[in-house]
């Protein structure tokens, strides 16, 4: 898989490539990310990729030429699945969603920032918009690194066994149960008997039992979709 | 604000807090952030905070006891308002929760990594559970950045008039209407005449039907919330 990440603040993204499993799924060559900085696609000598909103208001707007110079530029290089602006507005990612969007090949992730783009590059130039949850963020920056993380940890190879995404809450509209470690008591809190126990059976039982209980309690609405 | 993010990778989250608005808050002083390393919490020579999960199973545990530790230090030095855990499974962030939490002085943000931490830390020293979306993320480090930085640009005195936070999309359950910017015809695509008319009422009208037209098109859901 092939990611394009395109920013004003490539440095904003840096650190979450570059280290724990998503270096490690490029070191492995299962995934190539590229950060791309906007700025060399400005088309003034200033070098500005926004301009102040037609109609007034707060807030400046990213420029369409400099967009649309990077992503021709980009897919004269390899074809794309998707070109996704990251957006509050745009489709609620959901576990599916990253599920669906690990099977691509190339994706271009477009990150926003200040009041957003301007609307004719969500028009023409893009296929998909997606947010990472309603709320507002300084950037799409942090936006397309957890969309990214999302995906680049389904795919095949990436996760040990023991980290394996199977067990992971969402992935069968149930959350995970609760999970212990040693020692088994500390400061009087103990670990359930049964999981201490050695009877698998009955700690599958109780762990599966656990998951609806947590689910029915925080989250009901995932057991309609079953 | 004084916001302390618990992690066992603190390299992870260096960047997003070393550039842009989050930069430039703790710059003005406004708020600090502090990235702590959970391992030197360790109560083991191999300095690990990690072990396998009573009753078997893939993935391992965070322990209670450096989680345990690492807290207690930071109580030792200020009172926290809140110790949060970032968990796929915790109440679903929304503006409205960023909103409160930016009225909050002190805050600790725990990062679950591996298959999550040891139950015992949820029951007994964390005082809320808060999931960036519905989707599982490789570690809690990407949620908690997420969490810090809807919460911070909120601060009073972060985001300059040209980035306002007050017409920002879900701040009053609409979605922000289209924006655009020079040049006023590019390929083609045009900018509606609306906004070129400088005929301010009828902007501020266009903009406010564009909202809702938006908002039933996209999460008709918002709107129940009026």
């Amino acid at each position: 898989m092939h990611i394009d990440i395109i920013t004003v603040l490539p440095k904003l993204i840096e650190s979450p490539f570059n280290d724990s499993i998503l270096k490690r799924a490029q070191k492995k060559g299962l995934v190539t990310v590229n950060v791309i900085d906007l700025r060399p696609y400005s088309t003034n000598k200033h070098n500005t990729i926004d301009d102040y909103a037609f109609g007034g208001g707060a807030g400046m707007v990213m420029m369409v030429e400099p967009i649309d110079r990077c992503i021709t530029d980009l897919k004269s290089k390899r074809e794309y699945d998707e070109v996704i602006y990251m957006s509050p507005d745009g489709t609620l990612l959901t576990q599916p969603i990253a599920n669906e969007l690990s099977m691509k090949k190339n994706l271009i992730l477009l990150c926003g920032h200040y009041k957003g783009v301007d609307e004719r590059v969500r028009e023409h130039l893009i296929t998909r918009e997606i947010s990472i949850g309603d709320y507002v963020l300084s950037g799409g920056e942090l936006a397309a690194a957890v969309l990214a993380d999302a995906v680049i940890r389904l795919l095949p190879g990436v996760l040990s066994d023991e980290t394996s995404a199977l067990s992971d809450s969402f992935q069968d509209n149930l959350i995970a149960p609760p999970v212990y470690t040693r020692p088994s008591e500390y400061r009087g809190w103990k670990v359930p008997d049964v999981l201490l126990s050695g009877h698998e059976a009955k700690i599958q039982e109780w762990r599966h039992e656990k998951s609806l209980e947590r689910t029915r309690e925080r989250r009901p609405e995932l057991l309609k979709k079953h």
